[in-house]
């Protein structure tokens, strides 16, 4: 194994345990879901009963419209990680996320933490993962062999650069990513989906984005999990004021969800999503899907994987009540006016 | 007795017990009406004599527009304490709602928690009441029976479809609801009256009842009693975020009363109105009829009757000042621009 | 002396004693002058020296735009209270109101606790007072014998609704008052000038007086003395909501001042002003004078008259300090846009 | 030596030993940047390695935008202090400000606390400066005097009207200034600059400057130093409200740049610029250049000159990162609606 493979096994490692914590939160910054307040309908004909939230995602139907976020991979842990998690998503029908499939570029030792995914996500759809680092470096080629590897569903470009400025092993080079994501999508055999990791992607990257070509955006706001914690923890740096750096979940899925009128594509809420109302807001406020990922691995290493599947369960239940009191039979007629900014509630 | 008419008794029951504590109160939401202010007016040519609250309702003469909201009926205290309740209203010349005549439909054994209503209340107004889960299985037939059970002026439909959705034994379905009034509305010999029971109705569910030919609207908004509160309680569920679901009171009166342009009904502002000074915020956002709950259980079974009419006319003492200060000789003068937004009083 | 001269001459006594101590302040409302700040004018070319308070007020020369407002008359206290505030008043050159000679018009009594301000205020105006409610109750004549006892500058009628509603002897009638005031301006030998006593008089009731012909409006807002709160102290009801009733003062003034494009009239600024920088942004709203009256009185009677002087000449010298640092030369132009609302100043 | 001489060198003496600590900060004020929040730029193309801070100030190169703010002079510790900090900006490369060059009008005791910056200072900017309330005394001749004998890139005026308000031997009289400036900058060999000490300049007061000539505005507003504060200790008088009077620095940037429009100047951002991303903010919200004095001094005295150095690149790198997660290539990029107000982020 090259030092540099080890190098990044071990810090996905180090990742892994500081996220079971809770000290890797926003310290000064929500993800600002607590501003907004469902309007109750006092008169309401939804028939919980006939509420579905089953879909086709990437051709392939599923459950729930949750995302387990790509999370792991490359690690000794993640064969374990995801073998698990993919029994959870198979088991209750939700797509699934690898992580970053950059130690499967460097060599082919934990090549099985990606592919046990596959072999047991047999119906869902499975997301690829490579960082917009990596990519700037990397030609469709070998991008499609990640997607291969996994017989992937859709592939997923992580935009992280908070994390490689602050990470001491980071590459905060980004030039050409534009570019080279609009000839990704021209040739690659699956959807394209960009993501960001907890600093939010707002409208105006969004737009940027979508220009290339992508079908997804997962904008992985701020308010949850901060990468720049993470880093700046293990840089033992933890003043930094990039610590709270990023965009609100909550206003992200507010401000990308504009674009529906003019982009075709799939809009993914996470960032801090920790709980069932958490959940229920970024759906109203236009997502499509919703992801989550800290709270999940936390769920799975402290509580087990039967645990990651009631988590879920309940939150699409009281979801369901949601939609039940504020007269939305469909997800989609939850999207219609049915949140407003508490400040106006008076 | 039969189990279910067993069960709803002694659920109700246990409802009484819990509305004697304050525990029950929303936890992180309230009425909204400490936002507002009223504008003080220097110079006033009020003549307090001459202030009267009298006014006719549903043909008959009131002293006070402040209605005892629906409580009980159908369980062993109901008797009892629907006796005291309209001794006070008939006292103080004030109308009187009963509980869910639900119970009445179930078996005979407690009629007469309703019938000693209407043989005490002489001559003030009586409201029969029926959940809208019951409403949707009833033909106009059965309502008609319960109407004339008690002789009632008006009927009610409460719609409270978070305890619905809560409760054990909840029904949570209202498919039909809103043809299901209209048919009400037309052929039944009473108005009838939609109700919320604290989680708020607002413009547009107003809007959408009253075009079933409803006459009125009890907003019983969020910030007082919360039944979810009462039901998570009972579930031992108190984290459950829908404890604190719904809309505030005083925006529910805010907006209803903006359909007074085109509609023709009675609105009135209920929900946490538990002092003088939240009374009069209610008539001056717009309500021609207060109502309170709970506060008047707790007094009643707390301190006795007579400490209802004294609450009872120690608020509208208290109105009568307000209206004094704000130059205000009829309770419609109070609702023309006597009260701001407290953000703009500086 | 006649049981009712005698009750309320006690009343009066009671009223100062109460008001030498802080506890009849308002409790959750303050004067919003805490929202505002001053524009700072880097660029200043004020000559300090030149600034000058002096101005003619009701044909007399003043020092200073200072009122000493309304207070004493009719106690046993009051001629020395009277007496000791005369002399400041004269020496530091400002005017000076007397309290309510409601008194006098009862009984002979205490009339020199009135005189004796006319025999010290050799050169500065004296303001006599009566409240609105005695007012409706006397003629024209009765009311410039009140002016002819003082030889007063100007008179004042004091606006106190809800004083009256609160106090136990109250008489909270003010039916005829607009007409009266029409009458009494028409007649009366010297200016008319309305106040309230702490809740403030807005827009709104200020054209109404205006349009009766009176040429002051001393607006005496909320956040100083509460005067329910000095009832409410007497009938022990502590908890009554009306103790902070009352538009803050800083909102009286700007929106009266409002009414100067329209009206010629001299504008008041009172009700909290304790501190400098409190009158300072008094004049910047748009006061022409500004008053205080329990400071004053508490200055008066725990540290002794020079203490009224020294305060008095210390705010202008902070007033003169704020005029300089926003390059205003003459009070005057402290009302041009030399004042902000806090959260614009981000 | 004068007995002036000597008084005004042992005041900046106690100056220099108040500001080491943070009791002279302003107490109720912040200067405003925490109301502000970067975007977020998920898509970043920026290339680190080329992001330079290089420009052309005054003619001569410099690394950073960043100013030692006019500090000490006339001083014994003033020559040492000068000393060091001008070694520091030579190292780094950026302009210097003298302190008030009052002193060396006095007498010429101590010239060389002045000189030895030049002499020091090999190739970057140094700028002179006077106060205000001394420029009105002087001619043109003088000043240009007081240039020469640095060997001045530039001239600061130093407005501080509060300064001199509340300074016992402060000469509160700044009739003419705006004429003496217009002369000045017509006649003098080097660009004027305008700045205050603590109590900003806003858009009003900076365009009556701009229309004298001056060819750079330092904003030195409030949040950081409170020369009032500085004063107020002195004549321990702690209480002044005046300790708290000016107007946030942010707020003073963003209104001044919105002159550039119209006028072409450097806008220096200061005043309680003691972080790296309270820097950040000030460029973000229109500066050119940004500068401190208190936490330099503080770092200076405190750690030594080394610390200045590392402080201040740092800073920078802090920088960096903040134009790298903007999509900011150039300073001048950040520029264009890179922040927002914190409340719009939801
Ligand atoms: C342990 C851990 C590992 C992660 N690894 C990746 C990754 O490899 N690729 C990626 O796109 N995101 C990765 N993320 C980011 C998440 O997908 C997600 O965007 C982010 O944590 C915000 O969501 P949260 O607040 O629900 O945790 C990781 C997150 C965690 C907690
Ligand atoms: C003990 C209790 C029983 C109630 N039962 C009924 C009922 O049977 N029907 C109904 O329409 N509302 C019922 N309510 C709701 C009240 O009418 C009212 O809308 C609600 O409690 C909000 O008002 P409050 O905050 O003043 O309590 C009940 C309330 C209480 C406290
Ligand atoms: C002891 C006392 C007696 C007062 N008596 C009168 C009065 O007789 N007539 C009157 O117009 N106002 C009277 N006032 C009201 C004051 O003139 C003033 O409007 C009010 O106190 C608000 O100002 P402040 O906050 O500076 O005290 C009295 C106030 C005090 C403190
Ligand atoms: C010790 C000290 C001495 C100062 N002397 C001067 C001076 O002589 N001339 C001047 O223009 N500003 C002087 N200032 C003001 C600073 O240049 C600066 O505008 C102000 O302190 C606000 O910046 P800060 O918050 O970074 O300290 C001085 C500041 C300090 C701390």
């Amino acid at each position: 194994m090259s030092e540099s493979a080890s190098n990044t096994s071990q810090r996905k490692s180090e990742h892994i345990r500081l996220c079971l914590t809770n000290e890797v939160s926003f310290r000064q910054k929500t993800n600002g879901f607590e501003n907004y307040e469902f309007i109750h309908s006092a008169i309401t004909e939804v028939d919980l009963n006939k509420i579905s939230f089953q879909k086709k995602l990437f051709g392939k139907k599923i459950n729930y419209p949750f995302l387990i976020s790509c999370m792991t991979g490359g690690t000794s842990e993640a064969e374990n990680i995801n073998s698990m998690l993919t029994e959870v998503a198979e088991e209750v029908k939700i797509p699934i996320g690898v992580g970053s499939q950059r130690q499967a570029l460097e060599n082919a030792y934990f090549h099985n933490s990606y592919k046990i995914i596959r072999s047991k996500a047999k119906s869902v759809p499975v997301l690829g993962n490579i960082g917009a680092a990596q990519l700037v470096h990397l030609n469709v080629k070998e991008i499609q062999k990640l997607v291969d590897m996994l017989d992937a569903d859709a592939f997923v470009v992580h935009l992280n650069p908070l994390q490689e400025l602050l990470q001491p092993e980071g590459e905060p080079y980004f030039v050409g990513l534009l570019n080279k994501l609009e000839s990704l999508c021209k040739k690659i055999s699956v959807p394209v989906i960009a993501k960001e990791v907890g600093a939010g992607i707002e409208k105006i990257s969004a737009k940027r984005l979508l220009d290339t070509g992508i079908k997804g955006i997962d904008v992985a706001g701020a308010g949850g999990t901060s990468w720049a914690g993470v880093e700046l923890i293990r840089k033992n740096e933890i003043e930094n004021p990039f610590w709270d750096w990023g965009l609100p979940t909550a206003y992200c899925i507010r401000t990308v969800s504009e674009l529906k009128k003019n982009y075709d594509f799939i809009l993914i809420g996470s960032g801090g999503i920790n709980s069932a109302s958490e959940m229920a807001k970024a759906f109203a406020l236009g997502a499509d899907l919703t992801a989550s990922a800290r709270i999940v691995l936390q769920k799975l290493l402290n509580e087990g994987p039967e645990h990651v599947r009631i988590m879920i369960e309940s939150w699409f239940k009281h979801l369901k009540g949601v939609m039940f009191l504020t007269n939305s039979q469909k997800l989609s007629d939850l999207k219609k006016n049915k949140i407003l900014k508490k400040e106006l509630l008076t």
